[in-house]
């Protein structure tokens, strides 16, 4: 293999996003292939400009023929998650390997089929869980695996947003079922039990709430991406805007806690996570991205306290192939990372992870929570 | 009324801290009223030499020769929560005023029954949640009572310790369900409840879970306070490690979370208070006691952002009586504030707050909650 | 010996926080003898009302009859520095032990001639340096005592207060150079000079400059300790706003920096203290009083980072007689811990540290700094 | 003009960071006009190889080639401080606008020169100091510039690196004066001075003193840009490891302090800037690029404190082309900043900021503190 042609569907904040990483790579890691922006794809007339100003090789206002096109290695998917399914599956079946950003499908039997249809079709899946790249992250997981943190007594997730207490903030398509499935629950709550699962293990049962805090808002008159412009006519919000559940971990006793809220007034993008087990603890930041906070048990009694690592040295998951010691990265960077272990998968026919299988378990997870939420009861996570 | 004084009950840490209160008191506040240490209580013989060393003026091993000594005014109740009603409820019916440390009981009847005897007394009453009187946490009610905040989304309360980490430790009193009633839900749950009444409102239902992480301890061959060593024999804890809630408030659509573990590895006493409102929000750690974050969403566009105000000014609650701008104090200083409070409350025959009925209301909730562990259903909490 | 009696000199600021020490000594420490306050005297009239609030067993308007008094054995200055020399001079020729705040004195002779009394008199001295018994700097010193920072390259020491940014704040005593001696380089310096000689060792020559930012400032029309009020005539500052001089330390490698300021907009009484050693780093800060940072070079490569230390553990300095794990103390509890050393040096007749010819030392940098900072030149500090 | 085709001189980390500039130009800023990649030029053999996977059009051995390349419009030089005059001279001479990395010179005189000759040219000149493109020290200037700080009574500018602690490290060629002219003084001093320079203005005095903590150190066998390894034979250090000084600022009485080090153990790349003004103050850490920490004198007298300012807001100096609010960006991204500040001055034909004349007045400053460190005096910084 010489060289890895991708087609990517999408051209706004994610399309972005991947377009930079499959840009950045070369000058940061060697997968040993190259990699080519083959055909940016849109329903949108703006993808001409864009493909013109971002590299890119070609263009097409039609994902079929990104799906159909001989060039093409690798469909990646940045597109409105309602289409998710029906490019995936469509690319394994023309035998593309496929990214798809999160969430998998906007229900589980889409994200079944997905799956499926991967597996059948034997190509290598991605799903867009960017966060397992954040170094720090990537480091708390080493640590996990090796047994430094011991059994897991706690996990705590908690992702914040604040862009909603405006009541003046339209009703953009991320507050809308049929366009966005969830509201804060699918789309922050995606990364919060992706990370449960990365660094703890798999969820067993779930007793959720949610609250819609502001329930009319005024309908946009124009929305692209993710800027709207609030129009004179009101409409009803119909997904949740805050999502909080308690939960138990499968095969152990860990406590899970999670929560994702837009009305996290004053925080931009904070992804808390707390762990405590039985040697040690870890807390992450979003916000402090480039740090984790460690403590250690085994530290003599006189010097224990919370660590501020400054996951930026070479021994640190991916940061020997960035700048040196000390100089942060940023979050298009761990898209960087991120298209790296992709890339490599496919050179290497290896699995990715996370694959699509990973995306379906996170749906599970956020449908038993959204189920909860609505029975009242706590809720079995499908074992498999 | 030329003195008011104190007959304590107890000489372990809350025996101490409360000594300590008296002591300090004219140092640093004026009540305009002599405040005497009268007489120190306990069953135990170390009692005498603690009365001397602290300068109490009489000691005895008998309660009940507090209750009735003409010379008392206040019975501070400060020993194990086992005796907690009996003491009051014989101090309330000799017409003394009653200062009784948390829990106010160990079943909600004996509470009820405090609450009545001392309402039937007419004497003044006070339950102890110094953490009222952390003057950073009297300046986020002040804020939210003003409406700095707006109307609140989420209240987030994390009480964390780590000493039952060790599987060695010993099956002491607060491990015992007998003794202490609850485990952590009781000890550390009573404190994020009352700070969650006291800073949002009240409850309304709960839904809760917990967990006993290591069940089988050494029983203590020894044991005194806090301190104790471990035994030969094992024993079972049949009390919770770890208790979390989820939360709806009364009236209002406030999410609210409660956490208490003793297993949070890393953690001495990290007590984690978040609000997020609609006009702003607070953040509180008993870890950085004399600090409180403040977001202000009035903030000009490129200003916003977490404020860490040291609440050690003298406009800032308790604080004009302290040292001098910036020299902080300590845990043992919220119980002067604290005794400032009720030496006040009594002198001028008002009310204390948080009184019987405080503590009352704060078991409702602690008692819904263990309910609904039990249950595994959302669980109401009692409207009065 | 039985009791160590104590006449206090002084009923401000310092006079309530000795008192404060004497007064809460015996709840958490036991020194092994009992301390009285016996006498408190002050030249204005006030003295009275606090000497009976505070629990003094006497007062009086003069000093005099305090160094003569026969029940007295401890003689502690607490008044302003312009006396210093003269009072601890009779007392220590009384026979007294004697406690002094700093600054020592005035100027270098009246010091030397405190240190050379004292010594003539075989009394135990002590000068007020109460940062020496902050848990945190106790444990700063005995990590370098012990070779875990290992060689010191850098101190960094920055003291930042900011009440003088107002223009409108009065020509207070200590920004008269008659009063004060000096204005920040005496009041604050001396803190930061005294924890560079506690934590790293000996000066050998400074470079210093200096500014008074506001000149003309209104006279005082009423001043009481640190309560001032400004009248309408305007007067000039003749001390200096802020100092800063860089200095070599005796007989080793170490870069030192000290930096004093009134004029640190935004801290109230922040004292930032940074050594950089060949195994290790330390960061302190006064605004997180109960905090040492510490970086360990021999953690593994992948975990290092400043641990936050809570110095709140029965494993550090002192803390073992405070309360349980995580419930810090304040900035008044520092002079408890002082008052115990103190105690203790006198009961067993041993030296007292920081004593007298400490202060003394502490006043040669801060003189030679002063002369470097007129001379503009290094300037170098006597050896003895 | 439709394209601004560049010659990059360098390719180890700063010509990969310029790199990383010029391809990333275009997926986050619109300058108006294509940038090419045109040439990489390196006089080692591993620059084809660069070229090829980073996307350069072409490759040289050979920097005169670049500098006479009809197709070049803009020479960037990445390339040790060494050759900057020569090249830059040489370049501008042939009507190239020139971008060079700091230091502009090993001397004043070769420095002095370029500035000469780029004006005599008349081309657009700018000097590597990115760190006025980290959003938040560009917000820091706005802030001040508006007058939100008032007047400034302090800077504090600290650059630790720890790298230096290791005694096995060898003698490379940062740490030779042949080649780097001054240790840490030039190398993170001149970013200092710069900030100093951008935030509050012109220096007037300077005193400085500097340490060579290992003198002996293994001469490298093997050394390619920042790598190096240790051979057997020694060599002696002739730079300084840590340099600290005190200045004076023209025309104002603002108190400086610089202090740079690489034995700052514990710390990769901490930049901390201070600044105390007379209505607020401003903190900045490089190991907190993303923040900026704010006072402001104006808030209500309970809500004071220090602002944790998330840099990363559209209202925010570059971040409104970025990714959302809260997604921060990276050390590497400062310098697609910068290359957007330096392709627009050249497509508009305006001055670029900073310039040359930036990069001789900053060498002025570290070339006076220098010559202080031998003088043991303070040394005028000239005023033009």
């Amino acid at each position: 293999m010489k060289a890895i042609r991708v087609g990517l569907i999408g051209h706004k904040f994610m399309g972005r996003a991947h377009t930079h990483a499959y840009t950045d790579l070369p000058l940061f890691f060697d997968p040993g292939v190259e990699v080519v922006k083959q055909v940016l794809c849109s329903n949108e007339p703006g993808v001409e400009a864009a493909a013109r100003r971002w590299g890119w090789e070609n263009w097409t206002l039609d994902w079929k023929k990104v799906v159909a096109d001989p060039e093409v290695d690798l469909v990646d998917i940045a597109a409105p998650s309602a289409i998710h399914a029906e490019v995936a599956i469509a690319a394994a079946r023309a035998g593309k390997h496929v990214f798809c950003e999160k969430p998998l499908a906007l229900n589980l039997a889409d994200a079944e089929k997905m799956v499926e249809e991967a597996k059948k079709a034997g190509v290598v899946t991605m799903i867009g869980f960017n966060y397992r790249r954040v170094p720090a992250l990537a480091l708390a997981r080493q640590l996990i695996q090796e047994g430094e943190i011991g059994d897991i007594f706690h996990f705590r997730g908690c992702y914040q947003q604040g862009w909603l207490v405006d009541p003046g903030f339209p009703l953009a398509w991320r507050l809308r079922k049929a366009a966005a499935g969830y509201g804060s629950h699918g789309d922050l709550g995606a990364h919060v039990v992706d990370l449960a699962r990365f660094l703890v293990g798999e969820l067993q049962e779930v007793c959720c709430f949610q609250e819609t805090f502001i329930r009319q808002r005024p309908k946009p008159e124009f929305e692209d991406g993710l800027v709207a412009k609030a129009g004179k006519e009101m409409g009803e919000v119909d997904v949740d805007d805050a999502s909080a559940f308690l939960a138990r971990f499968r095969g152990r006793k860990t406590m899970g806690y999670f929560e994702v809220t837009r009305y996290g007034n004053g925080h931009r993008n904070q992804n808390r996570i707390e762990i405590n087990g039985s040697k040690g603890s870890l807390i992450f930041d979003m916000e402090k991205m480039n740090e984790l906070e460690v403590y250690l048990g085994s530290d003599p009694a006189n010097l224990q306290g919370f660590r501020r690592v400054q996951v930026g040295e070479g021994v640190h998951p991916y940061m020997a192939n960035w700048f040196p010691a000390g100089h942060i990265i940023g979050y298009g960077d761990t898209f960087v990372n991120q298209a790296f272990d992709l890339i490599t998968a496919i050179k290497e026919g290896k699995a990715a992870s996370p694959d699509f299988l990973d995306g379906l378990k996170c749906q599970q997870v956020l449908e038993a929570a959204d189920r909860s939420a609505h029975s009242r009861q706590w809720e079995t996570v499908p074992a498999k």
